[in-house]
Parts: structure tokens; C-alpha cells; sequence
């Protein structure tokens, strides 16, 4: 038997093709196919129709080492993975007289006959076997076909999750190459997916030639940048060998860009440096309305470095509050660096803090003014290694303006506390 | 030329297949065609691949009238979708300069030079034609294949949206049958989804039998539901005149559980009544760390009753910036209804609003005590209209906590401006 490398999954339901509702099983699937060295390759959602599920599970089969479809194995007329599957690889279908026993003692434990519709879920196609399913009455299938493998698995997330980490684990683990994928991401803010791109290009050469091979991918999303190196290595320290050095080369190159070279939150990497110097930070916030502070302590512990914040989304607020001078308000504008700077430092004196930071913008659609259009953006600091402020332009509409608002202003604190250099 | 019914959606991007990563472009898209009557038969995704994208895209070409590419449009090597669309249908690529210098304007206008890597995003099939992107450098592509459709569109949203309510929507309407997909949404906060379904399940088999039949779906996300009711109908009106009763009927059955029949968010409803009464509201936050304000702001034109808030992590805060008695503090813990109310008062005295609402919970994952666990959440108001406070136990971890503590403390003050039974 060949080890399996590669996977497609199908799920299956009229219900996630609606504009509203998506498919999160494949998630987990995921995961714990690439943790066991399998790559998946492609997903796919198909309704509940033979047809198009019969036509896309015979192109994933064209394609993949595993195929794994994910629901439909409900009692009901239209839950047809079984049916199809069936039909697809040409094996009959039978009733298992175990199954059906192990679904009637789940009814009866809860005083319920078991309706006949059930005993379809007992249906197995020749060659096929059980995956235990602890929390539901469908049990998962297994088919080996020539040297494939199509896993049939449920929808409902409670019941998946265990047979997951249960029989499918136990079952893959004996038909993979004990190797797994390990992935790098480095984090960037303050430079576009091309600039980042140049960047890096040249080592991708190198990267891909080196044994075992770099896989690289640059990812933009709000404004940041990741960039993810995968490799494919029997465990961790063996793929840290490989993955340290690439990404230390990426990091040289990207300079004071590079937030993060282990993934983590811009929110996660400030609140670590605030901790180490045991510094507690208040946010004085207009345009982004405690935006800042709520990506702040989204992380457990924030509790450690953040004092307070004060969202002065009226100028009324910023001067009673904040104790901003109104002469400053109508000599600049409430979007102005003066004013940013003063927020920074009242907030900073008035909420007993270590670090203030401000954040005084325009984030639309109305306000704009030809100087000041939508995404102008003033952000100050206050603090102990000195003040600063800096005004941008953000692109985008009120949320993005907002996001990457937040995210400036961070980094710009991230850059101050690190003494690297503030664009 | 025949009218467009199927539709297929391909999402094309490796990130898309990580464990951590989904598509949810599709959804917009989806809704979109579902509005002009085209149904979503599948939906797949794929990585940066030539050869998965082609099986996948050929598989589509195969089945639908409609095939949708999103993503992959991007200047770098590994954005495959404009190749592989071309080498499929066989038509070769040549580039557009009227492309190349729309976004030879776009760098100039940021003050920067092009990369010649963009120059990619200018290449168009033959036969093909370019869907404008107002938010970017890469045009969609529209081309007419016999008598299918294939459509290229940009993976971020916020180039993705606008072309798709721009572009992609007028060129559509001249290819479908005329009926659309019609959906009003009754969201529902206050009550489990088992029991919304107990409360309309009565109606389903009038709606199913009427004509055009009402379909019924419904969603639980992050603590609301929502109830959706959908016909597929020649216009708006045909459409209300079938779905408005319905609502009607659904509205009366779940009483002050209801925050919106038109699919409005609540912060949106609970801005409305603000503005309604002249009203200015401001907030004290404290587990929740401004996510209350920001959610109320990210609302455009919010600044017409939002006032001001301030995020009082620290007892300190809540006493120095709040003028919440510290002997207040000791005798009852933080979290607690005194506690919360002081906050109230407080907030709305010193922010000079009208309304003031507080927070005040353990949110997690540290600092749950046997008679305050993890979840428990206070909530206070101060309103010319009267004032209130309750303790609730919000589930989940802690980003369900917090957003679950700003649903019903927005949902709170919406029923105490309604003079709905607050529960």
C-alpha cells in the first residue's frame, strides 16, 4: 500500500451553498490532515443532488490519494453521500445488522423506538468499515479502493470532532509517510504584497532547491502582510533546522517591517513589549471608537499592561475629557497633529497611565475635505522614550480606515518601544 | 442567447486551504447571483496550482452556465487564475494598455512607480472584457464562452464588493430569466433556536403551500438568530406582497424577542432610537475594552448620538475617570450590579449624554470565582427613560463573551427604549 500524500474534500449540503452559511468541518479536516503530512489540495460544497455530487466526487477521485466527504449521511431522503458513493465506485451497498443494533440501543437509551428511516444510516457499501461515532447515530465509513482511500464522515461539528481524533486518526496514521507540514509565518505592516514580494524573491531559488524544499506564500489581508514558509519534515526540530534560517534571511531583508516572525497579532506582539517593561498604556481614540482598545484586550492578560481608554468621538469630549485646549480644536481641527498629540498626553496624565496613544481621524463616508480627505489619519504617542505623532492616509472604506487605523497606530508603538524606525 | 440559471464559484488560493483560512468571498458572490435568480450548484476551492485549477475549472465549464473565478488575480507568480482560464478556453492572453496605464495612474497617484510585475494584471483573454475595480489594480474579466459566462473577480473584499454590485450585477441582468431570489431576514435576539423554530414552525406548511412558495432557514451565529424566508419572484413588490404577511406573522409569534424584520444589526435599530429622541449616549466599558463603543461607530453618521466612552479596565479607571465609589468596589467586586450602576451614572454624568450604559463582566479566561464563573456579565443603564441593571451568564469562551455582553447590553437599552419587557 503507497502512503497517502494528497487530499480533496466534498461537503455536502443544500444549506451551504446559501449566501449566509459556510463550510467550517473542512477546517478541522484540515488540520488533521496536515498534521499528519497529508496536503489537501482542494475543497469543494456540493448540494443535495446526485448528480453534482456524483460528478465533482469522481474528479476529486481523478485526483487525489484521499477523498474525504463530509455529510449527508443523515436519515433523511436527502442525505445521499452513501447512495452516491455507492454508485461512483460500484459497490453495492448492505445493511449492517451491527449498526443498525448500535443505533437502536442509542434510541432506546433515551426511551425512543427507532424510526425506520435510521436503518439507511446502517447501509455500508462491500469493502467498506466503520468509523465509531461516540456522539450521533451515523457512523463514519472507510472505503479502501485500489489504492485510494474515501473517508465518509458526519456534518454535525460535536460529532465529527471526536471521530476525527478518534478511528480517522488511528486509521491515517498507518497509511501516511510519518511526516508532517510545518509552517512559518512572518508578519509585515508598512509595505505592500509586491514591495514584500521583491523582497523575497530572491531567495524562493534557494528555498525551493534546499531539502527538504521551502514552499513560500504571501498573503495580504486589512492592510498587513503574511508571509507563510511550509516545509515537509519528519518532526518539528527537523523542520525548525530548515525554517530558522529562511527565516531569518526573510527578516533581514524586510528590515523594521517584520512585526512578527512567529505569527503573532500586532496586539500580542505591543502587549508582550508593554509587559516586559512593565509600562500600562491608555488610549485616547476618536475616528476608530475603542477599536484600539478592544483589539488590545482581546488577549488574555491585557489586563497586565492596558490601564484605560477614553473615546472621545465628540469635541466636547475631547477637550472635557482629555482636557484638549478648544483653541487648539479651532486653530487645526479636531484631525490634526497638534490635537492627536494632546489627546495622547492627556490621556497619558489623566489616566494614570505610562503610555498614552491617540488616534484622531476621518473614516467617512462624510467629513472628508479637499487637505483632509476620507483616511486622513493623525496618531500620536506619549511616552516615557519620547512622543511622537504622524499623520497618514489610509485607503479603503470606514471599516478598513479603521482597521488599519488601529493596526498603524500599534505598529508606530511597536517601532517606538523596539527603537527601530517610525515611516 | 440562453438565460443564466447554475451557477459554480471556484475560490482560487492556497491560504484557502490551511486549517485557518476560509472562503468567504462565495457568500457575496452567492448572494449577488441569488438575488438575480441564478442558483449556486457548487462551490470549490483551489490552491495556486495550474493543474488542480484546470481539472477543477473544466469540471465547472462542464456543469453550470455561470462559472465564477475569485482570486488569484494578483501581480505575482503564484496568481495562476488569468493563465489557467486562458489555456482552458483557449484563448490567448494579450495585454490591454488601457489597463496598464489605469494602474500606472493608481501607483502615480500614491506617489510611487508601477513594479513591472503589474503589468500581468493587464493581460486579458481574447474575447474578454474588463469588469472595473474601483478599490484596486486588477480588473475582473467578463468573457463569453458559446453560450456560457466565465467570470473572473478580484479576492478582497473591498474590491470584490463594489464590482460586484457594479459591474458584474448590470452585465448579469441582461442574461437572466428575470426572477430573482427574494430574502427578508427577522433577527432575534433573546431566545434559542429550537424555540424560534417551535414558535414559526406552525406557519411553515402555509408558506410552503402558497404561491410563490416561502422557503425557511434558520441561522444561530455568536448568540442571534436569524430567521430567513425567501420566494423566488419576478420583482420587489410581487415578493413583499408574499413575504411581508409572513413577516408579519413570524414578528407576532416571537414578540420582543425580535430586533429587526428587515435584517438590520442591532446596533444599527438601537442607533435609530437614539437619533429618534435626540438622545446621546455614552459608554463605560470595562470586559468588554471599547468593543461596545467600536461596534456602535462602526455605524456611519454614528456621531449623531454617540457621545463619548471609556474603557475602565482597572479599578483605578473606574474610580478615577468614573467616580465609582472604591468602598463601592470592595464591598460588592467589580462585577456586580452596584458596581455596573455606578458605572452607568457616572459615564452618562461626566460624558454629558443622555444615556449611559455599562459593562462590567469576567470575560476570561482567568478570574472566574465559584459564584462568579467565567461569563457572568453586568449590565447597567442610566436613561431619562428610567434605569436598569441585570447580572447574565454569557457562554463560550472569551471573544463569545464579549461580543455576546454588547449584543444584550445594545439589545437592553433597545427594549427599554421600545418599553419591551427586558428579561
Amino acid at each position: 500500500m503507497r502512503a497517502l500524500w494528497s487530499a480533496e474534500i466534498i461537503a455536502v449540503g443544500s444549506e451551504l451553498l446559501t449566501p449566509t452559511r459556510i463550510d467550517t468541518n473542512s477546517l478541522a479536516i484540515t488540520d488533521t490532515l496536515n498534521r499528519l503530512g497529508i496536503d489537501v489540495r482542494a475543497k469543494a460544497i456540493v448540494g443535495d443532488r446526485r448528480g453534482d455530487l456524483a460528478a465533482v466526487f469522481r474528479g476529486a477521485l481523478a485526483r487525489a490519494d484521499l477523498v474525504v466527504l463530509c455529510g449527508g449521511l443523515g436519515p433523511t431522503d436527502d442525505d445521499l453521500t452513501r447512495d452516491v458513493v455507492a454508485d461512483v465506485l460500484e459497490r453495492p451497498l448492505h445493511e449492517d445488522a451491527a449498526i443498525t443494533e448500535t443505533i437502536r440501543a442509542r434510541f432506546a437509551r433515551r426511551n425512543l423506538t427507532m424510526p425506520d428511516l435510521n436503518r439507511r444510516q446502517a447501509m455500508v457499501p462491500d469493502g467498506g468499515s466503520v468509523l465509531a461515532n461516540v456522539n450521533g447515530t451515523a457512523p463514519g465509513l472507510w472505503i479502501e479502493h485500489a489504492d485510494q482511500v474515501v473517508m465518509l464522515l458526519p456534518g454535525p461539528p460535536r460529532e465529527l470532532g471526536p471521530m476525527l481524533e478518534g478511528d480517522v486518526r488511528q486509521r491515517l496514521l498507518t497509511r501516511v509517510s510519518g511526516e508532517g507540514l510545518f509552517t512559518r509565518v512572518v508578519r509585515i505592516f508598512g509595505r505592500s504584497e509586491s514591495h514584500t514580494e521583491e523582497a523575497v524573491r530572491p531567495f524562493y531559488a534557494p528555498w525551493a532547491a534546499g531539502s527538504p524544499a521551502i514552499e513560500v506564500t504571501i498573503l495580504a489581508a486589512r492592510g498587513a502582510i503574511d508571509l507563510h514558509l511550509t516545509v515537509r519534515a519528519r518532526d518539528q526540530a527537523f523542520a525548525s533546522a530548515v525554517l530558522d534560517p529562511a527565516v531569518r534571511q526573510a527578516a533581514a531583508a524586510l528590515g523594521d517591517d517584520v512585526y512578527s516572525d512567529t505569527g503573532r497579532a500586532i496586539e500580542q506582539v505591543t502587549g508582550d513589549l508593554l509587559r516586559e517593561r512593565g509600562w500600562h498604556l491608555a488610549a485616547a481614540e476618536s475616528c476608530t471608537g475603542g477599536l484600539l482598545l478592544s483589539r488590545l484586550t482581546d488577549v488574555p492578560g491585557s489586563s497586565d499592561y492596558v490601564a484605560c481608554g477614553i473615546v472621545s468621538y465628540s469635541n466636547q469630549s475631547k477637550v472635557e475629557l482629555l482636557g484638549v485646549d478648544p483653541a487648539l480644536i479651532d486653530a487645526h481641527g479636531a484631525v490634526s497633529e497638534p490635537v492627536a498629540q494632546a489627546m495622547a498626553a492627556g490621556i497619558r496624565a489623566r489616566g494614570g497611565a505610562d503610555v498614552g496613544i491617540a488616534i484622531t481621524g476621518i473614516a467617512g463616508p462624510g467629513g472628508g475635505t479637499e487637505t483632509k480627505p476620507v483616511g486622513t489619519v493623525a496618531i500620536a504617542l506619549d511616552t516615557p522614550a519620547g512622543a511622537l505623532v504622524r499623520t497618514r492616509r489610509m485607503p479603503g472604506g470606514r471599516d478598513l480606515i479603521r482597521e488599519m487605523a488601529v493596526h498603524a497606530a500599534l505598529d508606530t508603538l511597536r517601532r517606538l518601544l523596539t527603537g527601530r524606525q517610525v515611516p
